[in-house]
């Protein structure tokens, strides 16, 4: 089973492919897709939309991941998340690639074993999971945190 | 020159395209689209963006209009929302179509003469500036709105 794991934003959205048999879990590829701030931001969605459907056609996973969102402390930037998120799931849905949403507790549980892990906690777990990966930036290694934490998920915890 | 007015929503995106020669204000096309809540939202998301992209293709906008999005008292709808707006830009950026947002304030302003204006008073308007024009309902009319607001924009006032 092939797995993507996706964290969308409008600055640079990364993106990380696993490959899960059984209990084994391997590095495919990951990359991030920085946008040009000076664009308008149709064209930066477009962009990242591209970028995401090039990586699947790419990659073909089985299916994909992504964390949900919330409005947090910071409503514009949570706005602007969600206008690259809402690109990024047609994205997958124009290649039938059924995406899974999961908390950020969740990924940090299932990743390092506790939901309040650190981003650096789970960067660290990333190079024990996928030895030898070489990983594009932060926004890779989130994606690549969800597409594991998705592989580690049991059937009937996935949504 | 041709006007496509977007009003983006993950329940039902309204759309509406007028033509503009000069002062003179005449209606080409509008239309909704609805998507089917039993979805998953990745696949309401594709089916907004292919609905968008068919009406530009048949209608050939030389540039698009759409409202500004601020968080409101429901973070949560507006988040549903920018997903479906974060489509309809890129379906606009992917045909080379412009688009420009403006506030309600604007759209009300410029169709009604008061930025204050109640919904049914721009509904009202519109069948004034649009005669005969068959509106698909409340979503179209207000992407007509938008349209309309956007053709009576000086060039300087739009961005």
């Amino acid at each position: 089973m092939i797995v993507m794991g996706l964290d969308p934003s409008l600055t640079c959205t990364g993106w990380g492919v696993v490959r899960v048999e059984g209990a084994r879990l391997s590095h495919i590829a990951n990359g991030q897709l920085p946008t040009d701030s000076k664009l308008p931001i149709a064209e930066r969605l477009l962009a990242i939309q591209q970028g995401v459907s090039a990586a699947i056609a790419d990659h073909r996973p089985h299916m994909a991941a992504v964390e949900e969102v919330f409005v947090n402390k910071n409503p514009q930037s949570t706005l602007k998340l969600a206008h690259a998120r809402g690109c990024v799931l047609a994205a997958c849905a124009a290649h039938g690639v059924t995406v899974f949403e999961h908390s950020t507790r969740i990924v940090k549980k299932a990743v390092v074993g506790t939901g309040a892990a650190q981003k650096e906690q789970v960067q660290a777990m990333l190079k024990v999971l996928l030895p030898g990966a070489s990983i594009a930036g932060p926004d890779a290694a989130d994606a690549l945190a969800v597409a594991i934490a998705h592989a580690h998920l049991k059937p009937h915890e996935r949504r």
